[in-house]
């Protein structure tokens, strides 16, 4: 039953993939417009939708950071509409001419942007993504499967009623954007383990426990991260100021990101000069310190930290804190126990930050910047679907642009292969 | 025991990656160089195992065309030096700086390439294989781990010894370039299924059997292409020598590579005026045709074509060719029948080329010119891994550029997010 209900997405959304490659930007952004309208006319619609959602969740005995997750209010609603008018808004993707050449033998080849195809998204308790995701797909030509928990099913359901009926005013065949019709649990492994034929890359938005399974089990192209344990390495040759600044920043802008800073290096040079002001910011401002033997010496506050520590992401209010001999020792640091994700390094010696953005091998590495523009908006993206630490197809921030594939365009005049 | 011999060489392969990474394009260069003087230096030995490959090979009845395949002779010793050495003479792939803009904020964003970190080969009997993909995936800064067919086992571990004496020669660590040491079956299995921790992306090249089972058992990202049933769109405004002489190249100056042509399709209209030629030169050349009804009642000698033609590929002196009403329904057989691969209209007429290149949806798609093009060498990019029909990451011909990554540079002079 599943296999078949499923099987029945995969083809229509690859008969709408087909048709929507071949839609103009203009009626993909009418499509979008009139979605983020449709959303604000049935804001009621949507929110009754939610407090459904948010009494069962409440039922089922559901976390508060949970259900603060899942929970829609006006702002909330109004925040979807907006962000699909600012898709809307994006220079279009596909079509672009990324390169050309012509050839001795007078060949002329370009290579120009298409959509990848069909896409899944595979998301947790967030109603908004179904709007985020299923708009940046469609700005890029892609049709999209959309999987949401079952927490948010009746929030997102009441979001997708409105997306396809921007499809439909603009004239879009609406299976562009479909939603696993059921909350069985089966239908996950069956979009991860079974839908090659159909779907060319998945996405999925959430915790760990799921992006894991996703990477683990998938058996298509995943673009996602599992965790940001991003670092902030003081260099000896750091503005104190500065450093304060982008660690406090870094760590404690909003904990619960991805680009959140979870170790601060620093060089032991400098650690009497810039540990005082840096511990002083982050414990005014109710951050827990977790510090080698250096850093508790140089920070009575600080507790000590243990191994696990290095490789925590804790995605809250504790940071840990070591110090380290040298630029080399802080890369090595870096490279046995971050993430990938995004790294940025304090100093005033472009010689330290080019040595730096050479040897630390993660998507983003920043100098004298918080690891918090780890961002597809801050990058000027306009949106993201989110932040790839796999090294195949994307790394980084992930937008319209990323959501695309290329053809090669050949124009000759009757050569023939030597 | 596989596992365990399979694992120290994922870690080797990644620990031998970071290094690759950060070494000089010289040094890489003078590793392939130094390759190329040690296969030429070491000729005798390596036909002296691909001798001994022959005989057991001939011993185990391998068909003409494997034995073919793997056969090495002076000429193609030397023609895998060569190889080498082109790649060696490409622009160098890694540190471009592919993209740069500046932030509002100041922030100054840079996208740069680097490698994709550690490439699984795994290809059958063609020792030359061994040469080609290493040189590569070493130009691009990527760590190998190789595994060829058992029946080619002793001739590709002496090319592999040549390229291991280059990487000491440049002082690389010469696990840069890994060889599975044992023709066991499992390894393959194990190579697919469990070595995601250690290889980025797996390349197969092979038979279609081979590429299938890759596709369909491997946990990482793949390149490759399953096969290529291309085909040649002979519109109405074709030139008929034009058409005739492209007919003739795309099917029959090689039958047996994935760029050679399988099916043409003809307008209605220009059927009686182009058919003639282009079915004697196709004849002359020992060219079998199976056409449909007006097909065979314009060519006497062609047979019948069924179903089955359509999605063939027959890699032989076979072509269907099929009349259609008009450049609609010439896309709608190609989107139902082709592989992704590559195309051709054959055209006067630039909306017509036009109309094709938006809606078929393949790899490479050409007007005028033979489908046989498709290759990273007819492409200018000296050399290539081989031909992706994935979306995903790279499409068409893969050569070192496409077997990057990126990472994003920022700097900053102090930025913090709001």
């Amino acid at each position: 039953m599943i296999a078949e209900a499923m099987n029945r997405m995969g083809v229509a959304a690859r008969r709408a993939a087909a048709a929507l490659a071949l839609t103009s930007p203009d009626q993909r952004n009418t499509a979008l417009r009139s979605a983020a309208t449709a959303i604000r006319t049935n804001a009621d619609v949507i929110l009754a939708a939610n407090a459904a959602d948010m009494r069962s969740g409440t039922d089922r005995g559901l976390g508060d950071a949970m259900l603060d997750r899942l929970m829609l209010d006006a702002g909330r609603v109004e925040g979807m509409a907006a962000g699909i008018e600012i898709v809307a808004g994006l220079h279009d993707p596909l079509g672009r001419v990324v390169a050309e050449w012509d050839r001795p033998n007078g060949l002329k080849i370009q290579r120009v942007t298409v959509p990848l195809g069909v896409i899944g998204i595979i998301y947790e308790s967030r109603p908004n993504v179904t709007a985020d995701a299923a708009a940046l797909c469609l700005k890029s030509g892609n049709a999209t499967i959309l999987r949401g928990g079952s927490e948010s099913f009746n929030s997102s359901n009441a979001v997708y009623t409105c997306l396809r009926d921007g499809l439909n005013a603009a004239g879009i065949d609406a299976d562009a954007v479909q939603m696993v019709p059921t909350t069985d649990r089966s239908a996950v492994g069956y979009l991860l383990s079974s839908m090659g034929e159909w779907i060319d890359v998945l996405v999925p938005r959430g915790g760990k426990g799921l992006i894991k399974r996703v990477q683990d089990e998938a058996r298509v192209p995943v673009i996602g991260h599992l965790e940001g344990i991003c670092h902030v390495y003081l260099h000896e040759a750091a503005d104190a100021e500065m450093a304060r600044d982008i660690v406090l920043n870094a760590k404690m802008r909003r904990t619960g990101i991805c680009g959140a800073a979870e170790t601060i290096l620093v060089d032991r040079s400098a650690a009497k000069r810039l540990l005082p002001g840096v511990a002083a910011a982050l414990l005014d401002a109710g951050c827990e310190i977790r510090g080698d033997d250096t850093v508790t010496s140089i920070v009575p506050q600080a507790l000590a930290a243990n191994e696990t520590d290095w490789a925590t992401e804790y995605l809250d209010a504790i940071v840990s804190i070591r110090v380290v001999d040298n630029i080399d020792q802080a890369i090595a640091h870096i490279s046995r126990y971050g993430s990938g994700h995004t790294e940025s390094i304090v100093t005033g010696d472009v010689a330290a930050a080019e040595q730096f953005f050479r040897n630390v091998d993660s998507a983003i590495v920043l100098q004298n910047a918080s690891t918090q523009f780890a961002d597809g908006g801050e990058f000027g993206m306009g949106a993201e679907i989110g932040i790839a630490t796999g090294r195949v197809h994307a790394r980084g921030p992930v937008g319209a642009d990323q959501l695309t594939s290329y053809k090669y365009v050949v124009r000759g005049n009757g050569q023939t292969r030597p």
